[in-house]
């Protein structure tokens, strides 16, 4: 039994295009060059040509003729060794080059004379390595256009596609044939993962370790592998996009269709220094990619061990239509740790109908556990595996099946192994409309023939009940994302954005010349503009102004000093809350003045702002410019809490209505949004407009460098006010 | 090389005691009887005795005699059977049993009439099953005490001790022996971990699986475990201690000599339900067992993997001098993955000093990163290895070093797992003074000789680069727990401990008869007696008299209901804050006694409490009683983001001066109690006095059952003030 997720044909990819044809070249050649090939046993042109080979074993070997080519001529591993290309004097589809790099722009020239089609360079030396590696890389480019040769690499591992025997790579072996497409900017990543794959016993659909990325990015071979039939799953290892926005569209597209896992390596140092403000320091590229890969719904894992293990589920299993896990076990202590991890993963634990105990009570003794998880304890035969588990497949109740077996001196593992892949292969009407996914963990049975019955027979094994279950978090997060799916490229505009309106506001003069924060006043302008409601506030010019202006607007009110020089104001003394009456503000203007010049003495306090003060809760809403992505929209708890618990959430801007409801979804303090101790409920639908407002705005205003509007308010009575924002931007020009 | 943690005579644990010496039956018997071997091939007995005659392999036999013993006679796998005990006729130290539970209790007065010493009862049928089994329980007890006796079980898998190669147990394999002690309450958890230590090839010292527990409990075997010279780190698996309070005193003792690491099954939902409050509910059972770790000194894992990994890595290496970690790789990526994982685990990242970095540049060639994770390129040799090793274990900037390896086509694996080993096993006069842990990871290696290699080298093996990050960040923070251990049993008093003037406070009829609330003035008087400061308060009768009050007070004030049937007053509008004037008061008694009287109708109003107003950060202190251990002491972020972040830390009552500090440094938002954005600093030593204030009380008067002191309040200026607190106390008795 293969299982793969149920695909609606809408859902299918578009007709696979002329470029992504251009890469099977690279999968299926009908025949190599190997340039660089080698007698040495300790260089990489051995290794490949090895590889290719099947170090000896022909049903290892790439079917297809396999050309040498290296200067001196003569036998390398019992084939003859060509001196150039053009000595071969047959087709070659797909050149593998081992050559220093400096040969290799005129190679590529010469091979498109010979009519190749693609070519892995394994090389370095191109623009990792400076200047001259650069113009090297440029030049090798201009040949392979004018050749039409697609490139993958330089300075990569090189290109496994176990079904046909084809392993062009310097991996130490060649993994069996699976369902897991894997694509890696990082070589020793793939290396690393062969190695788990022959020592785990699980496959791969095909192994590309991207390299330097001169031509052939994570785009084009994100839609390549979505359209292999041998891909059930995608598992993608980045450091950095070359082209970020081109491979969050790939994901967005790709991701609708077959299942990605991504891990990303390194949390970027420098971004962050880069970031200027508090809100720059917690975005950083890392929350970039993060937001990325929720919002193309891509799951991120954290760790090696997840990235397989979830990509191993998500390829052998259907996704799970709900969240409720039911636990079939012989171990009453590993059945306990599900049940904890499920609640850390925020499963639930499925409640077993009284069908479903009663048809259980008809197979198992007595001593069962009567609940969830199911323990069928430590004397479980096969068969009670096998009929508990056909029986909780059928239940309704039950969205996904981890199956816990221990070995005890009365187990049989792999007759209950058998057991379980045949209970799960009997395919009732009822299954065939309802598949729920299925995995296991056989403790301590890692790589063993046990472990490797199961993934075979596409059950994926996991070592620990706790990675068993994580996996089974996964298939649920896809299921949940499935059945959620926006409607590709429909647009969630609001009504009444205020893009012209903030614009004219900006281009009358609403700005400062040389670029930089917005004052009150304007920044307050550019956001009413925007059809943000700000708080009812005036600019008093002095103290007696300001009581004016208090008793007008009503108290209490809160102060704050107007000046461009202070940045948080609430740091150096210049807000006071709740003035409740004219001797308040008198003394608060003044205690506010002397407090400011104490901490920042070039200041020039321009007078005083006088608000309106409002009760609900408080949020932060901010806008950061990402140097991968391009605008990058924050909401999470404001007021101090935002640097205390950084409960926040990111998204790419633009955002879709779903993103935006998504993100507020992210925020962990749902309680509090929901009213928490008498606190006014959040409005998560008026706040996704607000989020989509703000969206609008800066993806049509490149000038706004940064936007935090922190506190903005959840009230009770009068929705979302804005009480201070900080506006950055750029240097006004001609436009 | 086996590398210990280095031990000081003054911390050894006391001489072992007579009860202690008792378990020797247990590990170390001269001979065995298995009462219930049997030669059915699918029963206990007969799977028992297989593991003691080694499965017909005499060198994994136990070695001294063993006794069948079967009421039929005759021969069981060769050896003879006796009809009872009393037929043997020689000397039994210890005796099996796995006999239906009925015949137990005469077995065991038999047992004693025959010298044996000690009995694993591995049969079911005792107080887990019901009244009767109770009964049967108690007169085995009865037996056993009469004889001299101990009992491991009932109910367990029973125990191995690989060395000697006694598996007296009916797992399904005998473990290598090593440096680990393994203590599972459950006996499915003990044959899960049998079989990762026989796939993954690490030894065990000695496995129990203690059963329900009628006699010999973790805290005595605990007590073995520390004394045994073989264990080098102790794993300890617990659902639920039969007597906490021992078993907490054990932990803490043993902890101090030994590395312990724990894994908690099961979160109590009934503990959950009962609290009634919502301190409770965030408390609960979960909460006290890690406040028992945490001030143990034991190392709390979350998962199988942890488990096994952390005492893998105790038993084997020293523990870290500090909290820097080197990562030396071949594999770029993956070292990317280690420094994002050390982030996450709150490590350093070692920066390199120049002599460090030129020792590594005369060694390595000239591409190596230069930097931190070392990474000697993916051609690294064994050589290279080696050398880098050597010179990373003598670098003082360095706490501890991660070896990744990726198995590319020119690595080789084994030779590279053998240098390794040697730079660790070459010992200068620098690394005799300051020896630093060292664990590997060897990508997909798991199981194989290359990973055993490395194991029985010491240097123990991980599959994933985050297992190992995660097993180093265990050896950190057991040698930061080394560095700042308490003096045992040092009393950490606080001058004026006010616990006489509380406890008068309440006999003078400061409480209900009936128990229950206190209401705010007894709240008030008991905590003040306490020595707790209270806001400056008072209650005043009607709307008048609250305004005389805020006048003596001074505004602003703070205006409560004072009801008794008000739990949670902001809950129901009952508190109005930042009152300013005469006009104030009125109108925010006149709105409160409304709302109340609509939101709780039987509420009596008994009159407005006017309060001082403070600013700061507010905190929240509570005290709950959990089932197990007693009286649990929290501390954390208060206000409405209890609920919402739960930021809180809990201890078990009483506590020390360094529990009140670590439990204050385990807040999260560490941020605010360093007083971000201008807030005051929260005065942790002012603050850790108050806890040991509240430790006191609450330790010498069980007559008070919840406390809870939210908000309390750090100013800038006036110290920790309470500002409001709910206390429940028993009904009053004569005591």
């Amino acid at each position: 039994m293969t299982q793969t997720e149920p695909r609606r044909a809408s859902e299918m990819p578009a007709e696979r295009s002329d470029r992504t044809q251009l890469l099977d070249s690279f999968f299926a050649p009908r025949s190599l060059a190997l340039v660089g090939a080698s007698a040495r046993p300790e260089s990489v042109g051995h290794a490949v040509l090895s590889n290719l080979l099947g170090h000896g074993d022909p049903t290892a070997a790439f079917g297809g003729p396999i050309y040498p080519v290296n200067a001196a001529g003569g036998e390398i591993l019992g084939l003859r060794a060509f001196r150039s290309l053009g000595e071969i004097g047959a087709p070659v589809d797909l050149m593998i080059v081992c050559i220093p790099a400096p040969a290799i722009p005129a190679l590529i020239a010469e091979a498109g004379r010979c009519g190749v089609r693609a070519a892995i360079v394994i090389s370095a030396g191109f623009a990792e390595s400076g200047a001259a590696g650069i113009e090297l890389q440029q030049a090798m480019m201009r040949a392979a256009r004018a050749a039409g040769i697609r490139i993958i690499g330089p300075n990569c591992l090189g290109l496994i596609r176990p079904a046909i025997g084809l392993n062009a790579s310097f991996a130490a072996a060649t993994p069996a044939a699976g369902g897991i497409g894997l694509l890696s900017q990082s070589g020793a990543l793939v290396s690393g993962i062969v190695s788990y794959a022959e020592n785990e016993g699980f496959g791969l659909s095909a192994v590309v370790s991207l390299g330097d990325k001169a031509d052939v990015d994570d785009s084009e071979m994100l839609r390549w592998l979505a359209a292999d039939r041998a891909t059930q799953a995608i598992a993608l290892y980045v450091e950095a996009f070359s082209q970020p926005h081109a491979v969050f569209d790939a994901m967005a597209e790709v991701a609708r269709c077959k299942p990605v896992v991504a891990l990303k390596g390194g949390v970027s140092a420098a971004g962050a220094r880069a970031a200027s403000s508090h809100t720059g320091s917690i975005a950083g590229s890392q929350a970039a990619y993060t937001a990325a890969f929720a919002q193309a719904g891509v799951l991120q894992a954290q760790s090696i061990g997840d990235f397989m293990a979830w990509a191993r589920a998500l390829a052998a299993q259907p996704p799970a239509p709900g969240k409720r896990l039911a636990v079939l076990t012989n171990a009453g202590g590993p059945g306990v740790l599900c049940a904890d991890e499920a609640s850390r993963q925020g499963l639930e634990l499925a409640t077993l109908s009284p069908q479903t105990r009663a048809a259980l009570d008809r197979v198992l003794p007595t001593v069962w556990s009567h609940g969830n998880p199911v323990d069928i304890i430590g004397d479980a035969t096969p068969e009670r595996y096998r009929d508990a588990l056909r029986i909780l497949r059928a239940a309704p109740e039950v969205d996904g099946i981890v199956v816990i077996l221990t070995v005890q001196s009365m187990t049989d593992p792999l007759r209950s192994a058998q057991a379980i892949a045949d209970a799960c292969a009997a395919c009732s009407d009822h299954e065939q409309l309802r598949r729920i996914p299925v995995v296991s963990s056989f403790l301590g049975q890692a790589g063993t023939t046990v472990a490797s019955h199961l993934d075979r027979r596409g059950i994926p094994e996991f070592d620990t009940p706790e990675r068993a279950v994580g996996a089974m978090a996964a298939l649920m997060r896809r299921g949940e994302w499935l059945r959620s799916m926006p409607v590709m490229g429909s647009a969630d505009a609001v009504d009444g954005s205020g893009v012209a309106a903030a614009r004219a506001q900006l281009r009358a003069g609403g700005r400062p010349a040389a670029g930089g924060a917005l004052d009150l006043a304007q920044a307050r302008a550019l956001l009413n503009a925007a059809g943000v409601r700000y708080n009812a506030s005036a600019v008093a010019a002095d103290a007696d102004a300001a009581v004016a202006c208090a008793e007008r607007i009503g108290y209490p009110v809160a102060l704050k000093i107007v000046s461009p020089e202070v940045l948080h104001k609430s740091d150096v003394g210049a807000v006071t809350l709740g003035v409740h009456d004219a001797v308040g503000v008198r003394q608060a203007c003044a205690a506010m003045r002397a407090r400011v010049l104490a901490e920042v003495p070039h200041a020039t306090v321009r007078g005083y702002s006088v608000e309106e003060q409002v009760e609900g809760t408080e949020l932060i809403v901010g806008v950061t410019r990402d140097p991968d992505f391009g605008p990058l929209l924050m909401v999470g708890i404001g007021g101090i809490f935002v640097e205390v618990y950084r409960d926040v959430a990111f998204r790419l801007i633009p955002l879709s209505r779903r993103d935006a409801l998504d993100m507020i979804g992210e925020i962990r303090a749902q309680k509090l949004l929901d009213g928490a101790r008498g606190r006014p409920r959040v409005d998560r639908e008026r706040l996704a407009d607000l989020l989509l407002r703000i969206s609008d705005l800066v993806k049509d205003m490149p000038e706004i460098a940064e936007l935090d509007i922190n506190p903005l308010v959840a009230t009770a009575d009068k929705g979302l006010v804005a009480i201070d924002a900080r506006v950055i931007v750029a240097p006004a020009t001609g436009c």
